[in-house]
């Protein structure tokens, strides 16, 4: 069942292996059929080298296992959730990328700061508060899907398809599991530039090299009697 | 028509993605023949392992479509003022490449650090003023390109073939659009070791190892009774 | 002899070169068999590239090579005194791996900071104390291993299978050869996400692009009147 | 003539291009025959792809070509005079590596910070001063082999085989251009870990996550009832 789905799922995971956005198994991609009300998600701790179309889980919205001989993503919950309260996602896409992990470790938004961030965000991608301990001892991976939603009560999830989870990683969206991989690849990117930009705002000096030596190595590359390089 | 120049303008989109300089389809190069007027570059949205001379798009000066059955890069108006400002110029690069844009989304010019940025670019790397919300609600693309040229009106374009767009990304340009890449990977460089210098200028501590330490990690592979590795 | 735990120790030195975590031969990975009391190891300084099942080395735990033609690991001796401490570890690693390695340097311990953290370190990830002159002067390999232990007083080496030996590198260990080499892979990560999530911490400000360049961007892309791309 | 040298000093031109320290023509490695007193050289502006047996450039010590249809490497009166002033070296290499022009940039020796360091450092690596005037008018490459000579004043250049040229990026050598080439590896590695450290020691902070969620992840994997994964 669900045999093209599965497929956009399967490939969608070993995208974000390719992108290089997961380690090991640090990672998990799933995708709904709205009109059946079934998703299909990664099973857990299962390689990416090692994924194929039949070890794909199907399970319905309240978490039960339809199809498959395996245990689903043990981040299910927090899926369901978003498929939930977010009616026009397809897919959703969670991982633990190097530099939206670190901004969901410091607790941090993600401010726009430039073009990058407004081609595809239209807001700060924001964090969320810290869990309750009964959230957490709670159940836990759904009581992180309610989180993810509580932060998005003022905010459209289709122009900010992406959160960070608080000291724990990222999570993104869109209209398909290939579309949430997208945003995931993308909010790394922006994750980066945000980080360095922010350092070169508080490390700029204006130092300068000296002046003749500047002179020097710009003409003997590109003066009347450069001497770089073999000549014309 | 124009074949040649479709041509380089294929390979050195093409060059630029092999480069490491674009995620997804982040990047566009032209380039123009001045005898005719025309300006070839790359279709929007396109990816680049899609490009194909005929997906190439003609304009002219304006901006009209002289050939193509795409619509040209978004960008294409920023391109067009560069080419009409700069006459020695025949190819132009933009990219959100990662270091030059963090730069650009800091407000920050590059200044000159070494001989790295000496042997191709004469002054700092300029970055342009704020954009007026009258130009960002009017013609924008057309009025990056103004700005960008601006920017230059003390500067030779030649002497320094890069300009970073303020919270937004670089322009790069050259005598042909393989040039024009060619400083784009140079200013990505210059802009990662200008980033680092200033982090070393600002946190450099004179603290060290222990000697001891040292002395022993030193002489047990290069001393009289080293005893690393399989002897002599 | 020992051939299947060779194979196991050859792989494991394997992974950790493809894994990026070697320059050259600075790493190393042995495992034991708990039964015999032999301890497969790599050789000292010999190439990854170059390794091969024989040139493996079989030492018993005083250190004495029972098999093979070349010299162990100059690091032997501090494998031997983690087995002998740590009696369920099968396996330990040494690398000077880039991330682990300046946290080793700083002389600072790895802080839990995420969920990533978490999954596998139940605590801090501790660096040892400074070594005492008489210790480097010593039997220093041997002391090194006994400074590991020491650190591990109050802490269950099977709950933090790591430790950061200051001003030197990251030792990890695990239940197999290939299971230490995995701890070496997460150490390394999580102490990258470390390092950025304090630079986050120290260095995150408030400041946000201009609001109308966010719109104009967005909306080129996303609104009813989008322009970038080819339509639909 | 001197076709073993030349097949060293070709193979370790690539080498250095293979490990990723250098950009298009930005590197040069030289090897030297101290009984004929003749030393060959990269030709000058030739890509590393390009680089044949033929098109290595024979000079002699002071500068003349004895060999070779193309101009010798433009840094070439600088490796002349480190082999005039260091007689144990047969080779020397120049790169624009990034970690290590950082330092060079910034002015700042890199201090030994760990044994990786230690192991083939004896010393700090230390940064030439400002080049004057005259110097930079004169016969400026020269004048910079002598500026790094006068570095090593009391230094054994055999126990420290690397420099930080100011404002320009690093030399090192060895007793072959191989080595050379490897101690431009090590350089770039001990640049690296030592910029890292250096900012662990100044934004280290004590902060921890929730000691709740830590428990959590790490249970949910490793505890009594784990249900991370498949089971056993």
């Amino acid at each position: 069942m669900l045999d093209k789905l599965k497929k956009e799922v399967l490939e969608a995971n070993l995208e974000l292996a390719n992108r290089g956005l997961v380690v090991y198994t640090w990672g998990n991609v799933s995708g709904i059929d709205r009109e059946k009300g079934l998703i299909v998600i990664k099973p857990s701790g299962i390689n990416y080298e090692d994924l194929t179309l039949e070890k794909m889980v199907v399970v319905d919205l309240q978490g039960n296992i339809v199809e498959g001989e395996y245990k689903p993503s043990s981040d299910t919950a927090t899926h369901l959730e978003l498929y939930k309260a977010f009616s026009e996602i397809g897919g959703v896409v969670h991982t633990h990328s190097e530099w939206a992990t670190s901004y969901a470790q410091a607790g941090e938004a993600i401010e726009p700061l430039g073009t990058t961030h407004a081609d595809y965000f239209y807001k700060s991608i924001p964090c969320t508060r810290d869990m309750l301990s009964s959230e957490i001892q709670g159940d836990y991976e759904r009581e992180t899907g309610k989180v993810i939603v509580e932060t998005f009560k003022q905010l459209n999830p289709m122009e900010v398809p992406a959160v960070l989870v608080k000291e724990h990683g990222p999570f993104t969206w869109g209209k398909t599991p290939y579309d949430a991989v997208y945003h995931s690849v993308v909010l790394e990117e922006i994750a980066k530039i945000a980080y360095k930009t922010n350092i070169i705002k508080n490390h700029h000096c204006k130092h300068r090299m000296k002046e003749e030596l500047l002179d020097k190595h710009y003409l003997r590359k590109h003066g009347n009697k450069a001497y770089y390089g073999q000549g014309k």
